[in-house]
């Protein structure tokens, strides 16, 4: 599939009112007068990154947006489906604060390094309160089913698909060595991700920014052409 | 501190009932009429693993284990005083199936290695239906606060610090490189680990443990004393 363009929760849409709270441009381009919907959607992101899916209920949204809930449920008519649609905002805001600016450099290992290093730590920088939805339902939901599950494994499956795409291209270009294990790069980059989320934001380790950096440094250094596989 | 005594949930104590579903040793030491608290804690801590820390409220407990929600408050008074009860119970789980068999390999490289292999999906190995409560809680309770998360928070750095302290003992033996950023490399292993975890069990690859395997021998090859620096 063309970068850019994904069938899971990235569409490459306006990102909404959320996002912009450390970038000035958006507040201008920006509709001030935002829907209930897009506010309600900013807020229980908000809420989302903060204390996971199962922190997103019907009764602590109402209560955060300041309507009644039977005011939402005019929005959304189950906590699954304002679940589903705050991923889908979420896959939105990630693809304008992380994908679009990345896509922007080089292609090959620049453009794969840009996108990693707008991809840690990302969700502060994009205006939310907590960490990544989508790292916290890794755990959260290993043990259940349903649709949520099986939005966020789509999420995922296509965020891995775009840092192996990317990967691949560097390979394409020489900047990678190649008979790179592309799926095995990134799992491990994945892990420092992981990692990196944990040690910032649990742990709040200064040094996580360095230790994810180095991490990702000697990865590329091993799938460099001159390495030994 | 001496490896295998730890002040923060990791006592070297007798595992009581849980563990053992695939060790018939176990069922042979253990006390057949395993006592009410160790039944909930062992009940609650497979229910811990599978729910998170937000799925073990004295409802959910009670109801687990078959006795009124006023039956249960007579052994914890809170949802928080059974939290941290199982969190302490996770810990002498985990030491017994993780820690105690690794340290019985030799010093050096082949325990630091033993302790990490015991380690990665530990929980089912241990007999839990779900994932590592740790992992878990680094990304559920990353933006709260409290005692819970003050526990959690020591269990990770007593961890962390174990692994460390293997890690030193390789370097010490000229298994590893004398100038090694121990931190960074625990650090790195720690993301094996979170990766390991979130692709086992969220995505259910079945390459996960060869991924992992390969991810961490890349990284021991990177520590090793002939590598660069």
């Amino acid at each position: 599939m063309p970068i850019g363009q994904a069938p899971f929760g990235f569409p490459v849409v306006r990102p909404s009112g959320l996002a912009k709270k450390h970038d000035r441009s958006y507040r201008i381009i920006m509709n001030p007068a935002a829907s209930t919907r897009e506010r309600i959607l900013d807020q229980g992101l908000d809420l989302l990154s903060v204390g996971g899916l199962s922190g997103v209920t019907l009764g602590v949204l109402a209560e955060q947006v300041g309507m009644s809930k039977s005011g939402l449920f005019a929005h959304f008519r189950s906590k699954e489906a304002v679940q589903l649609a705050l991923l889908e905002h979420m896959g939105a805001l990630a693809q304008a604060w992380v994908v679009a600016p990345a896509l922007r450099a080089d292609e090959g290992l620049p453009r794969l390094r840009a996108t990693v290093e707008r991809w840690l730590g990302w969700s502060t920088g994009a205006g939310l309160s907590g960490g990544c939805p989508i790292a916290a339902a890794l755990f959260e939901l290993d043990d259940a089913e349903g649709a949520v599950r099986a939005r966020v494994a789509a999420m995922e499956a296509y965020w891995r698909g775009l840092l192996a795409e990317l990967t691949r291209q560097a390979v394409g270009l020489g900047h990678l060595r190649a008979d790179l294990d592309v799926d095995q790069f990134v799992w491990e980059v994945c892990g420092v991700y992981l990692s990196h989320h944990a040690s910032r934001r649990f742990l709040k380790d200064p040094r996580a920014d360095e230790r994810a950096a180095i991490a990702i440094s000697a990865l590329i250094e091993r799938a460099r052409p001159e390495a030994a596989p």
